[in-house]
């Protein structure tokens, strides 16, 4: 899409050196030694832009780590290591002790070692991580892998995020009840960190839902070069959205981003081996659609093609 | 000292895993394979803090790549790949051209390949990089591995920096012919990245000179539990600099940042192999002092100690 991306095409994208995958996936992919490629990926967050200023601590200390492991599980790495910038106005020992333990306690429970970092004064709240990961060359899921006549999936469930953001939005919030239904998936999201190195050998491309459903899998479908039948009743439309007025629930699910759970496309035969998967490690893995020759993505509810929201996702620089 | 440094070690130094050397030193270590250890380090640079808003794109691409070079340097590492987060105001071409061309240029000749990033919009510009090198266990030049009787070693020339910051502050500026001099060894630092890995089995301990010789040499004594005595006669303090009156140049030599050359201890048998390995890389090496069993650094002026000026170097939140 558009500014962002441009941007980063225009001034930074440099023909990586050989067998190393540079700008444009996920993460970036670096073979270190033989059978031993190396993932990582790295996150800028501002206050005011990418957190509210009141967030909690513990789930911001959370937030920024988890939404780099997403960045890992969608290349289907393992996490190993991890480092942590921090632009801070003041040494306030309250937020410092809250941080880390979002952090840390994220990290200890991924495997995900903090191993360096750096501190600075800055005006106000900046945090970047950087997180490395392992994944077996060959073995990476990207974006550019999928095959007409793969199976399409998303872990978790969609929606809920975007509709606590606009809850936190409003004063006084319009609903509190639907509020504390939907705000932990937007302050502590829950990458499938575990169960993504599973999926080598069953997934073909993925990507983390960051943006919104139907921009990322645009991303995977941009750069497989084919086209997608989405079933949006399959869609697992997080259940405190059924509540909503039409089109907010629909625009939510296929639109809203902050969800860092993957969307993955699967050889067709996998199908059984991925639930099984999904549910020895306590994941919801559902099937919503197929990747087909046609470029283009089709949304079918109840076997129509549905017209798509405008709002493809967020732009940055929009 | 203080402040930043305990903020650190309170909130985040956590025990890092076997093998592995975290949050302490210039890069983590981290074991990937058998023979292969990952150095890594991370730095968050934020404008009217670590650079002047009018300071050249170019020179500032350059600077945000190198002084984390300086840390793989301080390890001993082969640069190996490099991620950039931004955040931007807004999208200035002719400063992303700028930056772009300062950071890929130096990253090309460093072979430390741009493989990812972020960018996101701010209301001021943030800089965070990420590097990841290479070097062989046993082999990485620690902070802690200074011993009695090791030579010192300082590369490059020291207080330039420091200078040039200070009559860049001014305005107008007292002495631009000073500051034509030792304004690009502020603004565009070559640390000795070619030769850093050569050190090898040379240098037992090592560290940029960032925050100032005496701060940063202090961090090396102190975690290798000795103590130092420099020759002040025998330090390369920049030519420009003879004309400064005194305490000043003194002042700048001992404890002036930004320096991102290496101060290192090695075996006292290997002083010619040092200068020859400088020599091949064109780096300027000078013995400067020796590690002694005394906790303590003692700077010697014509054989006899002097006072040591009180700034040990910069804290970000004193």
């Amino acid at each position: 899409m558009s500014g962002e991306f441009d941007l980063i095409a225009r001034y930074f994208t440099v023909p990586a050196p050989v067998g190393m995958l540079g700008v444009g996936d996920d993460c970036a992919l670096v073979p270190v030694a033989p059978g031993y490629q190396l993932a990582t990926s790295t996150d800028l967050l501002i206050q005011g832009r990418h957190f509210l200023p009141d967030v909690s601590p513990v789930a911001l200390g959370h937030k920024a780590l988890a939404v780099n492991l997403s960045d890992l599980a969608a290349m289907g790495a393992r996490p190993l290591a991890c480092l942590l910038s921090l632009g801070l106005p003041r040494v306030d020992e309250a937020w410092l002790a809250g941080f880390s333990q979002g952090f840390l306690q994220l990290a200890e429970r991924a495997g995900c070692a903090l191993v360096g970092g750096d501190t600075t004064r800055s005006d106000i709240i900046v945090i970047n991580v950087t997180v490395l990961g392992q994944v077996a060359p060959a073995q990476a899921l990207r974006r550019s892998a999928a095959l007409p006549g793969d199976t399409i999936w998303v872990t978790g469930s969609l929606g809920a995020p975007d509709v606590a953001l606009e809850l936190l939005q409003q004063s006084p919030c319009s609903n509190p009840g639907m509020l504390a239904r939907v705000r932990p998936l937007l302050e502590t999201p829950e990458p499938p960190v575990a169960m993504a190195p599973g999926l080598a050998g069953l997934a073909h491309a993925a990507i983390d839902i960051s943006d919104g459903l139907l921009q990322d899998l645009g991303h995977v479908l941009k750069a497989s070069r084919c086209g997608a039948q989405l079933d949006f009743d399959a869609l697992p439309m997080h259940p405190a959205l059924a509540a909503l007025p039409e089109p907010r629930a629909t625009q939510a699910v296929l639109c809203g981003g902050d969800v860092y759970q993957l969307c993955f496309t699967a050889r067709a035969d996998a199908t059984a081996a991925i639930h099984e998967l999904a549910a020895r490690h306590g994941v919801d893995a559902t099937l919503v659609g197929r990747v087909v020759e046609t470029p283009g993505l089709q949304v079918l509810r109840r076997g129509q093609p549905i017209e798509l929201p405008e709002r493809g996702g967020f732009d940055h620089f929009a």
